[in-house]
């Protein structure tokens, strides 16, 4: 089998993800596994009507092949959206319709990473991104990355770095998995970076909208006067995920052969999908399930951290996003997520060891929780349960933990 | 640009069929250049009464995200099918739902092709399929092709060669673009020399359902007794193209990869779409469809051959297609087809010049007719413009073509 396999994929194997999400299928375990948006505040009637409508109004387009770009009522929407929402002005010829952002990864490897390329990243970084440049066998290079996003010298240092980094991935804004977000200062910082070294930056946004507390900060994109920014986007966050459309822009000339590539890789995403998307914008006020969704999630972060800052033993130090699905724990050194991960599902509770976030290993006192996806009873009952497996583990009684920023990791 | 570019995408141009289509948008173009399906025979109405029972039924499932295998009841029908229609008998976890099989080619390149390894297929072959493995860059080494398929001595030749290949990518089954189906004795031929070297079949499936004429020959999976055929499948043509759903069938070991990959590339196909086939085969019956799809495209072939043996001037050749989508046409070797379409497309009259299909170039006196997208006096219409631009370019009347059996090409 394994000869069979091309040379980039024969050190595939399945990610920790994944078979920890097999573990907690079981409805009694209480999971901060998970990357998944609050079900409940799907517009499932809303999404009725409107697929009603566009089967009525234009069935036969719907389910015939469309263009690969992505359905032209739609580019415009997102243009217009990107425009009003992150002062982001691009024309519809500057955004591809991906089926999910993942796709967005997936392509951008295919497209720009040969064999050995740098990659600049994050420390931690997204998984999905890993696996997605994985198959095109780049080096990653991962910069320290503090509370304010990655640490400008050691950013420089690494572009100067022989051979040139090929792109700089990051994820700005309530990232995954640590949910922190860049400042304004490195946000600038970082452009003007990309500039002198000429490298494509690549910004992966999820969840920019879902800043739930504080002042919204700019998307990298809308300050790019070069055309280095390559913007990844989604519906997965703000909607729903099960339609996977999401959306790539990046300069005209770029975007041509973004097509391309898609093409290949699946000619186009779903005509139906598209269209309901494009009918919902038009219809509804997505604005508005924004801030409904923005204030659960608030509520849920907030519950998640009273019950750290109560019940968790004291030397555990942990962000706290004002955005997004995730936060972060450090654990001491002395501790392995992953075996604390074993003692956890035993107690019928789970979480993501940060290892895996890591592209070159180590890291393995660290971990992710995601809050977006249950109700606060049921988040205070999992960090309780969390929290006694390390009051043993560390044998220590619950404390107030260490509070300040976590130290710049990598 | 391109030194942005990874080296695999340096060579990257529009597809001409792209280019072409984006000509014959004009609503007074007959165009048989594209390869849609007959959309006055999608199922819209089912469509509506189906989206409204899935999202009533399980709204919050179908709009999250879900497993990368595809979602179960869908992989359990399609197995069910497989083994009832073309005799091939699976396990659910042997089948991977694919956003369209184009992704299916997309998975199989990343997940099998190094660069430089030998890919052999027949000739011409399927555009998608080049354009999907280029990105992997192998080296296509086509096989002569006659009206039964691949000739053996040649296929056995290449097979002999070094290095040696690392696939055998056929449409079996009315092939895009040559409309030809394989005899039993090649099929079982080919699967012997495939054991004998061992080596993978990629077999692409999406006209099998769609003989209208003859007996029907069973799938190269059905003979596969060493688990070396990788089939695709698709809905794309005997339901609707517009959800993108299809499938990949491959032994345990490799689906498991073939799962990973397609994680990295876009997560999962939609949750909706999934399940908006998986309710059309469980509440309607998709035999019943089919045999309505093969009468309409059998009428339609038979109007265009008519009109054809009836027009064309003399030294023509094409194919008699049995089923399928499309039918493929030699001009004398002094055309070249891409001229012909310049003139043709002055008499608003499209098609698909035929050098496209051939990896490694030449055959431009070929072309690629498909019946399947318009109605029946639309195609003679446009078989008779075609008919008139060739009496004038060959300087000949109509009259009775060649009806011999096409040569092998390549």
């Amino acid at each position: 089998m394994s000869t069979l396999l091309a040379t980039r994929m024969r050190g595939l194997r399945a990610s920790e993800i994944r078979e920890i999400l097999k573990l907690t299928r079981r409805p009694e375990v209480i999971s901060f596994a998970g990357g998944l948006p609050a079900s409940e505040l799907f517009p499932v009637e809303r999404m009725m009507t409107i697929s009603s409508e566009v089967l009525a109004r234009e069935g036969r387009q719907v389910l015939q092949y469309s263009p690969t770009e992505g359905d032209a009522s739609l580019r415009e929407a997102i243009a217009a959206r990107m425009a009003r929402r992150f002062g982001v002005h691009l024309g519809p010829d500057e955004i591809l319709v991906t089926s999910g952002s993942q796709q967005g990864l997936d392509l951008t490897g295919k497209l720009l990473l040969d064999e050995g390329d740098a990659v600049l990243c994050e420390s931690p970084t997204y998984l999905g991104a890993i696996q997605a440049f994985e198959a095109y066998r780049p080096r990653f290079r991962d910069v320290p990355t503090d509370d304010e996003g990655m640490v400008l010298s050691a950013l420089e240092r690494r572009l100067s770095d022989q051979p040139a980094a090929k792109l700089v991935y990051v994820v700005p804004d309530f990232q995954n998995p640590s949910g922190r977000c860049w400042s304004l200062e490195r946000r600038v910082a970082l452009l003007r970076l990309a500039g002198r070294f000429g490298v494509t930056v690549v910004e992966d946004c999820p969840y920019g909208e879902l800043r739930f507390r504080g002042p919204e900060l700019p998307a990298l994109k809308s300050l790019d006067r070069e055309g280095l920014v390559v913007y990844l986007g989604t519906f997965s966050k703000v909607l729903c995920p099960g339609l996977r459309v999401g959306w790539l822009a990046a300069s005209r000339a770029l975007l041509e052969k973004y097509v391309l590539a898609k093409q290949g890789a699946d000619l186009h995403t779903s005509s139906l999908t598209q269209r309901l998307i494009a009918a919902y914008l038009q219809r509804f006020d997505l604005d508005e399930d924004i801030r409904r969704i923005r204030e659960v999630y608030r509520q849920r972060c907030d519950v998640m951290l009273r019950t750290m800052d109560e019940e968790f033993p004291p030397g555990i130090r942990y962000t706290r996003p004002d955005g997004g699905l995730f936060l972060w724990v450090e654990l001491p050194e002395t501790l392995n997520a992953r075996d604390l991960l074993v003692k956890c599902l035993a107690r019928d509770v789970a979480f993501v060891p940060g290892g895996s976030f890591f592209p070159n290993g180590g890291h393995e006192n660290t971990l992710r929780l995601n809050f977006s996806a249950m109700p606060p009873e049921r988040i205070r009952e999992g960090v309780r349960r969390l929290s006694e497996v390390l009051r043993e583990t560390l044998g220590r009684p619950a404390g107030r933990p260490l509070r300040e920023a976590l130290a710049p990791t990598a």
